[in-house]
């Protein structure tokens, strides 16, 4: 096994289920607050899903970073986005002057944002942007492997040092953020391949093709799928068979945050398919995430089936960039005051009639 | 007409629709911004929203206080809740040392909170509660009105006067929270008046009674319509022979806050209620108003559905107090941001397809 394969081995290793005793404690904490029990809805179950990843019933506030990392994608000379792909790095720029929708969401919700050039197709000098390009764009997967099976690991590993480092400086919650033209395709073929589902199925708009657009994506997909037979088993195999740079750093920094006790918030369907990588590596790491809104991309609802989580937003969002996630923080942060700093009945002298 | 009147027909008559221009030139400016167009799904409605409740396409950074009203409602006598009527009281206390629910969500959103005994069945000497209560617990409706009539233009009238103070000092963002036990059965009964539904649609489990609980809350708001026939063109009539003093109060912070250029934020199933009141008085009202959740009451979806709002969380909150308004707040928070400071096309020189 290559050093690369084996320092992938171990990242996945160190991926443990989030921690059950600690979600039972905050359970039983919540229902010694002064509420009836569960009115809080689903508000407690994310309190109890942080106590869970930060593995305690009293986690400290949390402080939360959303990583956004960029890529290019050889798929989109089959014209399936219907932005030309110059914009993956003007919006990298827009990133990095915090005039993007998630500069403005990640600031309202007091996170940390941290931009990454995954794999851009031009070398960009910006700053403020962290540069660890694997390749400078993915090769078009209709003709062979996007990335080569190393680079594909090299992506996940390189997210896992940023999750590292990340964690190390106080991050809790990992928001996970992508920009990359003609990255629903890239991550629709990703997802059929893991999930072994008709690419008819996770195909939609994106950032805004027509019916016939979408009936291309399909057709582009196939012949992805067609091009490099990827094994649903194989979770690095399908990575490196379609790509793309962007979702496999993603993947790594949820591997990473999950290994170090992270709350690893998903965004719209492409981080999601992120984290699908993620679980497909590492089962464990599902007990970590949390999934921040539904978008009405057709695929986000299958992949979100198939991690078994429920999203806390359904606003009809379809940007990207990690958008949702930041928009979902402050109710993460909300959740975690309520399991540390509301009253018990006790405490309060409120009558507690076990309802 | 009495002196009372008087000041509520000038009061209803002081609130205005939101202003159509401001929501018109909020999304033309939201259709500049650096993403595709409607990318950001119902954040961007939200934010044209604000921009017309605030009469501008740039408003400034909102302010939000949360208003929690409490009340005894004389109908408790009849057993349809879960909690004994002095736990009123308690919570009353619990507000005012920042122990509940509310306190830690409005905290955890930068917001105000202000809480006010408006017809507690006990006098309270509380630090940091507001005391304006209109009678000390309202009449058991099964067996004639709840308040006189005079009573329920006082609590709409002590309601608008706390808006118009708060809005004078700079809040912008009203949230609408309340605490009463058989408040559910109250609220129940008045939108079946109000809306003339019958009281089976809209009575549900509240704090927690069951099923046997349920039909005898439906029997209780029978006779309580039974006993007074309410004229539902006549809101004012319904909600003085229904109560209760908090119902009035908050509908009474809804018409001032509405009538003052501010976002008004409906929390659950109670409050909402509180909204249809406003709107039933001046239906210019729910122009200005944000449904902040939908919750498992089954009367709530009715409400909001008549309202014609759409509930921004749906996270099976039934808490009351508040609680959704508040955890709802930063998203109103991150829609006013997109829509100020998000870059458009073409200051961030990013190529924009019109999609």
């Amino acid at each position: 096994m290559s050093e690369l394969e084996q320092r992938l081995v171990r990242l996945v290793a160190s991926v443990r289920p989030a921690s059950a005793p600690a979600r039972e404690a905050a359970r039983s904490e919540l229902d010694m607050k002064t509420k009836p029990r569960g009115s809080l809805g689903r508000l407690e179950e994310i309190a109890a899903g942080i106590a869970a990843a930060r593995g305690t019933a009293s986690p400290g506030p949390l402080r939360a970073t959303v990583v956004v990392a960029a890529a290019d994608h050889g798929i989109a000379a089959e014209g399936v986005s219907a932005y030309p792909q110059e914009v993956t790095a003007q919006m990298l720029a827009n990133f990095a002057t915090g005039g993007a929708a998630v500069c403005v969401l990640a600031k309202a919700a007091g996170a940390d944002l941290v931009v990454v050039d995954a794999g851009v197709a031009t070398a960009l000098d910006l700053e403020g942007v962290r540069s660890v390009p694997i390749v400078r764009g993915s090769a078009n997967a209709t003709k062979g492997p996007a990335l080569t099976r190393d680079d594909a690991v090299r992506a996940v590993l390189a997210g896992a040092d940023l999750a590292e480092e990340l964690t190390l400086s106080g991050t809790t919650v990992l928001g996970l953020g992508e920009m990359g033209i003609a990255n629903t395709t890239v991550a629709a073929a990703l997802a059929a391949a893991l999930l072994g589902r008709d690419p008819e199925a996770l195909c939609g708009p994106g950032t805004g093709v027509d019916v016939d657009g979408v009936t291309h994506k399909v057709a582009v997909v196939r012949a992805m799928l067609a091009a490099n037979e990827p094994d649903p088993a194989d979770a690095i195999g399908c990575l490196a068979a379609v790509g793309g740079c962007e979702i496999g750093f993603l993947a790594g920094v949820a591997l990473g945050g999950a290994a170090r006790d992270s709350v690893v918030v998903l965004d719209g369907f492409i981080s999601s398919v992120a984290g699908l990588v993620a679980a497909s590596l590492a089962p464990g790491f599902t007990s970590h995430a949390v999934a921040s809104h539904l978008s009405p991309e057709p695929g986000h609802a299958i992949v979100l089936e198939r991690l078994q989580l429920r999203p806390v937003l359904d606003l009809g969002l379809r940007l990207g960039e990690g958008s949702g996630a930041a928009l979902a923080l402050p109710i993460l942060a909300a959740a975690r005051d309520i399991l540390v700093e509301m009253s018990t009945f006790a405490a309060a002298g409120v009558t507690d009639t076990g309802r």
